[in-house]
């Protein structure tokens, strides 16, 4: 799947407020997926930086997109847990939320997901298990 | 700070995105908050149950009011990190959401969060730990 | 399996390395399981207290006794994922370990673990999720 | 600090139950550190390979002495939390163990560990979160 048939997909297979985020596919290859995110102002709290629930909806998303790459479509998954941890803030506007597969067994399937800010800084790591249904 | 305290600063803190997802506080004292979360039909993706995305962001502002109860103020913190495990879908038309602070230190406070279905089942676990600037 | 059978299981089930930290089983109910731990001098690092890498193996440990009292029987499983926070230093001469399974699903497990100091303060908090096999 | 100065300090700083891991500290430079982890028999449990707990052990040390070359000596620090994912079984006599500072700032430091097994294959993620004291 390229960055075009991700891109398609998403308004398909994501909530419609995750949808609403606007996520641009820029790239995608076999296990890995790289999204330009705009940093919408209704992201931004009161300490004038992007709100870490939005990096976390990113993230979680981009790893989907990056198991569809790894699986060559669309499989019914689920998130078993997804850890983030948050390095520095993100002001600017937009961000790139980069995903990739570690390993993708039968059931499970674990990923690693980068959000870096628009003056190249990793701001955001994240890691995740999902089970494949 | 009481409920009604934690739900007036809720639009005054949190990103309008965060805001917009009509969080109502239904319970607080020192140290804990309990929130209930409409599950709109925007949070909800083709598996037909809230997505994943929803969940985390009601997590880590749960945590924040529940530090609010703490601290008696609001302070400027920020999240470390949030680690969540999803142990069942959320279906139905709310949910319930119980932030616990387990330990505020003087520069690091540490959380727990669960999400119960409307059915009563204990569907999201999450903990997390906050920097207080 | 009661406390007597789980704490004859340990040296079959665990590694020597493991088995060696003598933890005793003091209580165990279908999906919980309460571990006295002797923090031995050699757990001990320069800065005086337990080291974390001893509080994460007793996590780990009490879980999978907690998951055998859950499914009657020692089932081959694996640890998929462990998060460990560390909430306070554990000094005196032994710390109490409790684990409760919080979902047991077909393939999947989630458990919570908190290892509370001999001065009766939660100390340490993990989540971790188990995959039978 | 160089791997010759890291591997003197290994007991010095550590308890003594993972100085006698025998940790050998192959490579090290700002902000990384590679270690030859020996899978000892006594790390193995009953499924036939390292129990989880010697990764998570191996994990947190790495760190350690990566944050040592980042700052150019030991400073006092606590592990706030360390989440260890476990991709595949680690067999063999031996595994690398690869850790990486992602961000070290005035209180808080971030980092990502490998650990690979003696087949080359990543077999164990881990991704933690330090206080400076």
């Amino acid at each position: 799947m390229d960055a075009s048939a991700l891109q398609q997909a998403i308004p398909a297979i994501f909530a419609p407020w995750i949808a609403a985020m606007d996520f641009e596919v820029i790239d995608a290859a076999k296990g890995s997926v790289t999204l330009r995110m705009p940093v919408k102002p209704a992201y931004v709290h009161v300490g004038g930086v992007m709100c870490g629930q939005a990096a976390m909806a990113a993230a979680d998303t981009a790893m989907v997109l990056a198991m569809m790459t790894e699986l060559g479509e669309f499989r019914p998954m689920t998130t078993v847990q997804l850890q983030t941890s948050f390095l520095r803030p993100i002001g600017g506007d937009h961000c790139t939320v980069i995903a990739k597969v570690l390993r993708s067994g039968k059931s499970l399937a674990f990923g690693s997901i980068d959000i870096v800010s628009a003056d190249n800084k990793l701001a955001v790591q994240a890691t995740t298990t999902y089970a494949l249904l």
